[in-house]
């Protein structure tokens, strides 16, 4: 015999989290449905060489990768990538701009801890083919949308613009440690900040200026305190300039539909770790659960694509992290029941299997989900399998009922029991669910 | 520059045929879960050991392994190996009889071929812990109504029952035999006659057993015409009795609840590729499209548990090969639309699109889905990208329209346009799609 046990690192629900976790993806697919994003799916497996041709270092390592026949082959680690190589592939039979939504499972075989997986769903949403900033909004306003829909009324968006800071450090002549500098930024949240100066005192960067950029990616608040203060400092820069006014009119947008002040704010030290980002970036964070992180992720990135197609196509996206956040709300939630099916019909003998499963017919046309159970054991052990699995009314079958066209009807709510003719059953059941 | 392309073998959809196929899980889902079955899902990665314990030979070939860390996992090839193992693991925590749906990935790395991937969707349902032939009848039942409600009046069984030949071959001594000519007759519909005698001459089983055993599982016919043939054979074998009588009980429920006897027949040819099933097997055709092959496959496997757990946990499940399927059936659908989206707004200037922001809030209000196009080039370009996306209405929204407070709708397929105010126009565009 060989022990049953998954590989570690990787969770599975028990089905009553099961239909509590469908029901959120069911939530997330409408709202993405109604603001008009179509759906697409990509398979697991990518050619590493495309998977990898952008990033690096730590997501490679995390990467399942493997060899079959000639083919060097590895599992997606986010949706963004493979949606790129799917644009650049399809890109002549795509309506562009493209907006497409994406809900599957991604793979990173991250150290285990708590609340982190290595398979995990993702559900993206994503304009591609434009650089219009209401693409950046429409994908702000859908989240928000879906976190209202989700009952997160305190999902608070962090947002900011790389530009800002690119512009900064080009005035400066620091533009060559960009990338460096924004991988420090994304830290500064994790580490102190002394690391971070030591990181840039390492690139060569004088102490007045690591001091400058460090105020001024502590810049933070209200969209409005933000803009503000970004006007006083006043750079003139064309890309901070350009990403300045991205977030003015980003703000004008986000008030324009509805999102309270306090829905968003500016924040500079958000930078996001994965180097593909170009303009905006954000993250989300609910307010009464900080400790999960990040819901919510994404921003823009207008070279991706150049990797896989000549084409100019620039690009816009966010990603719920689904499986994070439904382990981080699960205390939040009443557990609800472990089967759809709202009726269990019990047959007291064999004889009477026929006429359960007439009854069932009927109940299913009726749109109600129902299911005879599989044996003729005992009634109380049928009643008690009903009430483990939380199923709301039960129809015992007897040759009483047969002979007569009836149905016992038990509310196991109530534990009130009726005998009725068949053609009423369905409406009497309908008023107990 | 790396050219964008998938790994051989592997599918994935347009937006157009991506919504047609979510279409169809959708009603699979519904249908599932009418019946009360309760969803679960389990990681593609399992470990090696696990998903290889009872399947060797070509299933072992075609399985993705590879190692990470110090484990060695391989991405499921079917839901029913993961099914077992989640059974056997999480025992104690499932309400028993634990009848369950999955609708997931698979992966084999066949053959390249026609209409065969190596990724692809399988949706399944399943009752383990009990061995009661009602089970076995609602697989059959709710697959059949899954039909139904996909539209596929043509689809019919071919059941068999394992225990039938295994009877015979007992009766005969030849038992020994019996998994090796259970893999034969597997084959007789691929390959002629001849194959299959040799195959058997080569155990050393005699030219008129082997005449004897063929002549067997050739028999076929509805259930009546088949019953009434295995009566006169009049086997006196306790399994064969017992496959005899379940069959003879399935006809039975199957015709009470409304199927049609030429909505299955019995094949005693059926035996299924597989070694853990042990007692009813089938596959079902569609009438209309034979070449197809079998589009659901199943059976019971009463000792597949045993190799996880010391439980005896007898099962039954079906497998509908839904990508294979919806990639047949492609030539019998209309193409659809490439969005969910019923209405775009088109906003003629920057200065409008707070008052569209706007009108999409209220449309997404109304349960309808809508977006704004983001940008404002010519209005031409967006009437064609709404045309190009089969989006039946469009919104269109000028600075008069926001003086006036008002909207004008063009209906894509009539190319009618009209001017309203912005309270009538959810009315109206719900008369439109």
């Amino acid at each position: 015999m060989i022990t049953p046990k998954r590989p570690s690192g990787f969770n599975e629900f028990l089905p009553a989290e099961q239909m509590a976790f469908n029901a959120m993806i069911a939530v997330i697919r409408l709202v993405y449905e109604q603001h008009g994003y179509s759906p697409i799916e990509t398979p697991a497996i990518e050619l590493t060489s495309i998977l990898l041709a952008k990033e690096g270092g730590e997501t490679a390592k995390q990467v399942y990768r493997f060899t079959k026949g000639d083919n060097d082959l590895a599992l997606r680690f986010d949706l963004t990538v493979p949606l790129a190589r799917y644009v650049a592939e399809h890109y002549h039979e795509l309506t562009i701009p493209f907006r497409r939504y994406q809900i599957q499972e991604v793979w990173r075989a991250e150290k285990a801890q708590a609340g982190r997986y290595r398979q995990f769903y993702q559900c993206d949403i994503d304009t591609l083919g434009t650089n219009d900033l209401l693409a950046d909004a429409d994908i702000l306003i859908t989240a928000h949308e879906t976190f209202l829909a989700l009952g997160l009324k305190d999902a608070v968006f962090s947002i900011s613009h790389r530009g800002l800071l690119s512009g900064l450090l080009a005035e400066k002549k620091l533009n060559k440690f960009t990338t460096s500098i924004l991988r420090s930024v994304d830290k500064l949240s994790k580490q102190p900040e002394k690391n971070f100066s030591e990181e840039l005192s390492r690139l060569g960067i004088n102490k007045k200026a690591i001091e400058e950029i460090l105020n001024f990616v502590k810049i933070k608040g209200t969209a409005q305190e933000v803009l503000k203060k970004l006007q006083t400092i006043n750079l003139n820069n064309k890309e901070f300039i350009k990403a300045f006014n991205d977030l003015k009119k980003l703000n004008q947008y986000l008030l324009a539909v509805g999102l309270r002040a306090k829905d968003f704010m500016f924040d500079l030290k958000i930078t996001r770790g994965l180097d593909y980002y170009t303009g905006l970036v954000f993250e989300t964070f609910l307010t009464k659960n900080p400790e999960i992180g990040s819901i919510c992720s994404g921003g823009r990135y207008d070279n991706l694509l150049s990797h896989y197609s000549k084409a100019n196509i620039p690009g816009v996206g966010i990603s719920i992290g689904l499986s994070r956040l439904f382990n981080a709300l699960k205390p939040r939630m009443v557990q609800g029941p472990a089967t759809p099916a709202q009726i269990l019909i019990i047959p007291l003998a064999s004889e009477v299997i026929n006429y359960s499963l007439d009854i069932n017919k009927i109940l299913n046309k009726a749109n109600l989900n129902a299911f005879v159970y599989p044996g003729t054991e005992k009634m109380s052990k049928q009643l008690a399998y009903a009430n483990k699995l939380k199923i709301p009314v039960v129809i015992i079958v007897g040759e009483d009922e047969v002979k007569k066209q009836r149905v016992t009807i038990k509310n196991m709510t109530s534990g009130q029991q009726t005998t009725i003719g068949l053609a009423k059953a369905v409406a009497q059941i309908k008023k107990m669910i």
